[in-house]
């Protein structure tokens, strides 16, 4: 019932439909960072009733979503994720899609949020998954792993000013105040300002508390204990796939794992 | 334990390492389609032992998803899917996400995904989904209805022809054939003559086929009847999504649909 | 002397090298607009003791570089200029450069360049080009006509604008005021009351000012007479660039001149 | 008599027009490449009857356009000519024009073309310029030194390999061979066999021919000899631009330049 109308587009029209196609191809030999970010999480974490201001649970689920991008794409050298964001680092030579940022971003996220759904009763197994999350993605450019380091510092930073907020926000809310006295009594507060007052408040020492909670988690191939018995030539290691809630910041984490970015 | 860290590095830091984000506005008043396309579907599909050509309840489960993308993303006002492939189509004006290609791309595949793996078990009650499935996207911009009615057609003549290419190729499979050799049948032949091997040795008349198979899946909002009893105003209409299977090649579907491309 | 170096850079080198270019392709079917803007333009008028507000040789300059850009480019199909800028517009469907921003802006702004430099003497005869000037340029691509034509009336309006103000302003400097006083003198003022003070302070009526001051330069092809004697055939016409001062904000332009943007 | 139409469009319709605009901004941080070449040309040298295969005086020309191009934006830290294209470098942390890819190469290349134009007579004082030389350009990002080193020996040696051909091309040809016989000749030689041909038939010794033609020419701020005798702080020295014709594939000259790449 298409009659000859198949041959004739078929002949002249793709060619043309196709000219219209671009391609955003990533600059060579730089880092490629691509970032994705829960859309609308506010609402789904209330809609689901994940613990303020940090549910363990949830974060696994992206941790466990994180690891599957890292061990399906070879490229990815390192990931970083706190909250409802993960930052996932491309290692610099990768050709993967050809550096196309569109193809990147959407296989990626795509990939992560596949996992996500797919592992929800796994981690909430008594918590209906009531509708379906999403996120959005980008993805950046580093040309140097100096400046690649100051991205994920950058992100740690944020983590640490966020949650020390967060988890004093929460605590005042929880002792009865209102979510605007609360906000009120935080403008302006630094960093020592808070911890004090989760301790003189609280009795919270924020340096014990969870560390996944303060440093975020780090998805990487690390280097696993040769393992001597199974005769392994001496200098060799396996790789696997390892979650650490580390100090990024430091230039010690790089220096130690060095092969990260090598 | 971020010590002094974290101030400098807030002092000055973050806006230089965001200097490095970069956005791919597209082009404003114009049509912007995102595609997504499964990523290695083949093997999905043969794990998940689809039924060839077409698996009914897979193309239903695509239809789903995308169901949930228009709804979702008010701005889309039409979709078009065929395989593991779905077009969904940006009015012209809009500023969805700032027309920014990257968040664009990535919040629509991912929503899809998500959707994808949510309503999986209920299009297949009794078959568990043994690993994530994942899309790729890409975005196109059509400066007019003309040359985004042209991509439509294209997508739909591709379905045509692959279609009618496959429905020959699994018959004769499925009548004793290796796949290379009824690759070697099909070689070179024009639709006519496939349709003609199928009438001939499997009596089977390829216009009678499924019309979801042969056409593909259309998604948007069409208008429902007017409906007097609720005392409307005589030519207003309630809108609702629509799933049909009809050509879009002809010009005809468009003039009595002329409310998608306003 | 370069010794064996060349053979092996030769053989693997480039491909990599090269895979750093890209190109930035505008979207094909839509209007592409070039413009070009003199760098530092104030002290090369000063410089060059330009009259104010408007010098008429070096306007006259301007034209005729823009004439030999029309003349050397066939897919340019209108230019406006005003002051010390050129807006060119190549035709929908041109792939001149293939569309490539950076070879289209290079091209004509470097072409516009070099018979403005070539040309000062024919306008200037009694007055040294006392150094190099120079222009930068952009592309912008206008999806439809209606919005290509909505930009050349912004341009044309800005050149109303500024006209007046200038004529204004440089009057009441001529008159005795300091350059701080005939700004303030204008500040805040309409279109109106700056015409009032022409005409009352002055004496002057603006609207007999010379058109291509208030109305700045079109550039185009356009149709001759047809020649009969020539022994043409009836309906047809040769075409010939013409370097106008009309109004392009009227819709009445286009509609006579239809042929530009058929 | 623009009438009421220019209050409305200026309220509303310059920010629609101008959401049309974008810009290509270049990855921070990397070095960016100008490049600029001679449009048609081989026709241009022909109708000025250059000599061939090199023309001292129409290489100063170009020499002395670059000059102008490094005095003027100080951010261009070396470029490197040949033939009728020059490359200009500008330093990883430049921010001239915003790094938008449009300006720099509009900027860059108009004001080359300029200076070509006006010091055209200083070299060619007997030979009128017939008609305007043009060039186009585009800009390349590298993220590392050497990439950048890479690129510059790419040019180099694509330099040497075109003047040894082209010098044993012309050669031939002088000596009453037909430009056809002159290429059969040449096809698939080696670098040492061109130079037997050379030295054999027309007793030239490549290796002491002029070094413009054989290396190309840099232009660059190097330091200037420390004058005591101004009371110069010890250590301290002058900058001035230089015109050199040296081996810039090898290290060495980079070690011995180390300023420029800082």
């Amino acid at each position: 019932e298409l009659g000859s109308f198949d041959k004739d587009i078929n002949k002249i029209m793709p060619e043309y439909v196709k000219s219209f196609q671009f391609e955003n191809s990533l600059l060579p030999s730089t880092w490629i960072v691509v970032r994705i970010d829960g859309c609308h999480f506010h609402r789904f974490s209330d809609v689901h009733e994940f613990e303020k201001p940090n549910d363990e649970l949830a974060l696994n689920l992206m941790n466990s979503a994180a690891v599957a991008v890292v061990e399906e794409f070879n490229d990815i050298i390192f990931s970083y994720g706190v909250s409802d964001e993960y930052s996932f680092v491309l290692k610099k030579d990768s050709w993967l899609y050809e550096r196309h940022a569109s193809q990147l971003v959407s296989a990626i996220v795509s990939l992560f949020t596949s996992m996500y759904v797919l592992k929800w009763k796994d981690y909430f197994p008594h918590k209906e998954l009531k509708y379906q999350p999403y996120f959005d993605a980008r993805a950046v450019c580093y040309p140097s792993s100096d400046i690649l380091q100051d991205y994920l510092a950058w992100r740690q930073v944020d983590c640490h000013i966020n949650n020390q907020y967060n988890t004093s926000f929460w605590m005042l809310v929880k002792s009865g105040k209102s979510k605007s006295e609360a906000q009120k009594c935080l403008k302006g507060t630094f960093a020592k300002e808070k911890n004090e007052l989760l301790a003189s408040q609280f009795s919270i020492d924020y340096n014990t508390m969870p560390v996944m909670f303060r440093l975020g988690s780090s998805v990487f191939w690390d280097k696993e204990e040769k393992m001597v018995d199974e005769a392994e030539v001496a200098g060799k290691f396996r790789k696997k796939i390892v979650v650490e809630h580390c100090n990024i910041i430091e230039k010690s984490f790089w220096k130690e794992h060095y092969h990260i970015l090598e």
